[in-house]
């Protein structure tokens, strides 16, 4: 077992120059550990994100093939945590074990998912566009593009997936395989885990032989502004609250030199339930999204957190069923006391609305969140009322009945963007709402049919992303392969000896990557 | 020929509510002309923008074989223009009618080429993650992705590529191919050409059945902002002055929905004379360096504004050769009054500098500019001096003599981004002077080796962007066929019935296009 030191990961070394330090505590419990962690200094960031630029010329110009095999060895040491590191997960964030090992073998997959894309090679996006020096008026002369990193990355990772969006989540193995060093802050809510896997990561460079400072981790509240200031760093990725997304955002957007930002922020993924599916198997559906609501208390960026349904008696009986199994719901403990504070703030503020009734859920008591069921006046929707819109963290739902179908077209039109919205509907329904699915492409990043979007696949096709203010910018995605995309940016080569140019762009396509010759695929 | 109104392009219509109206001027007399353009009002900038909003959902669903057939449309009508045209375009801009005819092929040639593109169907981003039913310990949904257009986008064009890069130029051609109905504000530098080929845009579109409002165009030297900051508008194409171009990404940044801009904006292009370069052509590269710089009067963002060279016997003699042929050059008209007053500024700013040099060209007078050459010292640009990295839009250019190698890198690492970088260079100097490449790859767009960057292809391959303050997001171009990804937004699609996805996703792939199925590439 790693020794923990709490030290703070700076080009390969350990610094703690600091004075101020963190605590983690225990999620159960609620005891402070005592192990401390030393907040980064103005110059311990400094460096950081020097340490970062130093990798960054090495890193980006390694193979594919050596950048695959520093994530696979990522992976490899990430399984290869035991049992201790899994039991200071759960102690750190309440989560099970079983979901702990679950989130694992996503993290370390995802790892490997990027090592294939830098094997195929696909994401460098080569372009060739010959010589014609017969072409009249003038001539073209060779050009040949390619993406590269875009610089380092700071990423902030989330509380919500201690591993797949912290420390080696998404982000850092997409900017990673992108061929950008990383400066990641670490998450306060899991400072055993952030330094457990920063140690894999350490060990898996060094293993490969990567440059030092291709990762850094710091520690600390307040480090974040000064590192994206920073001028070393060129990107960031960001997981969590829509406030601390914006801020990010609005600094990046301010430097002298702007840089991107893709802030994965806030979502109440609607979920519309349609007649004929709710007519045919409604106690199912009530069973199922209970389930949905309630997993993980809640604590999921894709967490169904608007039901939308058409008056019917039908849905007057769903409703009934649904705030039964709520009123059985047990309480759950939260990844910390500061999520539970926000939680209960988020359903003092529903419970409070003049237009919003609370149909099921035992009151606020003790450490652990009880799990509410609340229904909305449409008019709030329509009136783009914000407490209905805001996401509530935690396992609640908002049911909102709409008179008939053009009203919901009207409900779904005056919504934010959304990462995610879901449909569950029978087949009649299909062609009764056919106007919904290109109405909700306008408004998300995953439309899904029969199924709740509190499940998102790491693969090629995912999209975990959306119109603002899911996200910072509709464009990107946070989850799968297309997340590499956000990091990397096109160079092109003129007229270019070939002893000059980087390999992969050499005429023989010596790495066998994907390449589109004069306007051609060539796979 | 047709009659110019000088009335707003609203969602298919002709309008003119204000008062206020803008004049166009000729260039070479500076004859102001009677034609009245009217500046937008408010209700019409936002009309204008709902009137793209509304065309989208249409719009950004055709087929890419309809969407094409619009753009070829416009090339069409673009080519068909008469000689009234070439005249029209040449006295607003006192550019020759060859360099206009050239442009114009240039411009319809651009929209064929995303033409193709639509075509070819790989700017969709298609890929397909089958379901896995069987996997442990959970089943994989099926899950497909594409790229659909983010919405609305407002196009600022430039004033030195009246047709390329304006009203339908490669940022309208990107964003309307990409499924986004544009907003253009038109250039007040030549608003007769911009009406002219507003005109052409929407016979177009009514040739081909486009939804009303897929092209808009307002007048107005003030309508900027409140177009920028309209919540239908989703993206901003910019090319212009960093100043413009910053003072659009700020707004953008700060609306309470942020949205992506690329603006391409400043760069000084250095251009690195190697020693046996020099000393094998030395003068043949005086004279093909002078022509570039004087190029179309010196008005192209990729102008070689900043010459580098290690101090020599040889370089001496060049620098010489090149103040000789300076001192020859004709003065030329610049594209109007404003560019001849900011480029007197810029070039008195350079002789005022204590630390540069003015070696050739004859002093301001008159409606002309004069070709200029300066020399500064190299500790200016090592203390990241401002006034010698700050681009003059005109037929100028800037001498730093270098000591050695090592202090060659040391000046490019010190300059900001650009979206060029040129080598003058023998084999014997690739060798000796091989670390250029990897780090001007850091700086730059493009990269250039024995040539002159003011050519800059329309083709796959080309990239005109680069690191701030070159460009705002150096992810994108704005030239070339990548120039699409700027305005394209993944969405997913999980668990969906054949019949209700968009058909470019069904199993059969019914456009042909490439896809990413299950991880591994179909052409």
């Amino acid at each position: 077992m790693s020794q923990i030191q709490g030290h703070n990961y700076i080009g390969g070394q350990r610094s703690a120059e600091g004075d101020k330090v963190l605590h983690s505590v225990n999620a159960s419990s609620g005891e402070i550990l005592a192990q401390p962690f030393h907040e980064a200094t103005p110059d311990e960031i400094d460096r950081a994100a020097l340490a970062a630029q130093s990798a960054y010329p090495v890193y980006r110009s390694l193979s594919g093939e050596r950048r695959a095999q520093f994530l696979d060895a990522v992976a490899d040491e990430l399984d290869a945590l035991g049992d201790d590191f899994i039991a200071e997960v759960s102690r750190e964030t309440a989560l099970p074990a079983g979901r702990i090992q679950g989130e694992r073998a996503r993290t370390s997959g995802q790892m490997r998912l990027f090592a294939k894309v830098l094997r195929r090679g696909d994401y460098l996006g080569v372009r060739i566009d010959h010589a014609l020096p017969e072409r009249k008026p003038l001539p073209r002369p060779d050009l040949r593009q390619y993406r590269i990193g875009v610089g380092p990355v700071a990423v902030f990772g989330a509380s919500n997936f201690p591993l797949a969006f912290s420390t080696a989540g998404g982000d850092t193995a997409a900017a990673l395989a992108a061929g950008c060093p990383v400066v990641f802050k670490a998450h306060s809510g899991h400072l055993f885990t952030a330094e457990r896997v920063a140690d894999a990561v350490i060990r898996a460079a060094e293993r490969t032989a990567m440059p030092a400072g291709v990762f850094n981790m710091i520690y600390g509240d307040w480090v974040g502004e000064r590192l994206v200031k920073h001028p070393a760093i060129q990107a960031v990725g960001f997981t969590g609250s829509l406030r601390g997304g914006r801020a990010l955002c609005d600094m990046a957007a301010a430097r002298p030199q702007p840089i991107p930002v893709f802030a994965e922020m806030s979502s109440i993924n609607p979920l519309i339930l349609l007649p004929t599916a709710l007519a045919v198997r409604g106690r199912a559906i009530a069973t199922e999204l209970a389930a949905s609501v309630v997993l993980g208390a809640g604590q999921f960026c894709t967490n169904p957190g608007l039901v939308l349904g058409v008056k019917s008696a039908e849905l007057t009986a769903f409703v009934e069923q649904l705030a039964a199994i709520f009123g059985e719901e047990p309480a759950q403990t939260l990844l910390n006391p500061g999520g539970l504070a926000h939680y209960s703030k988020g359903v003092e503020r529903l419970r409070a609305h003049p237009g919003v009734e609370h149909l099921a859920g035992h009151p606020h008591s003790g450490r652990q969140a009880q799990p509410q069921l609340f229904k909305a006046d449409v008019q709030l929707l329509l009136d783009a009322d914000e407490v209905v819109q805001e996401e509530v963290f935690g396992p609640t739902t908002l049911l909102v009945e709409v008179a008939d179908q053009a009203q919901l077209l009207q409900v779904l039109n005056s919504l934010h963007g959304q990462l995610t919205a879901t449909l569950i509907a029978e087949p009649a329904d299909f062609s009764a709402f056919a106007e919904l699915t290109p109405l909700l492409e306008q408004k998300v990043g995953r439309i899904l049919v029969n199924g709740y979007p509190t499940g998102v696949e790491v693969c090629e096709a995912m999209v975990h992303g959306g119109p603002y203010p899911a996200t910072s910018d509709a464009r990107g995605t946070s989850v799968g392969t297309r997340a590499i995309d956000r990091f990397l940016r096109p160079v092109c080569f003129q007229n270019y000896p070939e002893a000059l140019l980087p390999e992969v762009l050499h005429e023989a396509n010596p790495w066998k990557v994907p390449r589109l010759v004069d306007g051609e695929w060539q796979a």
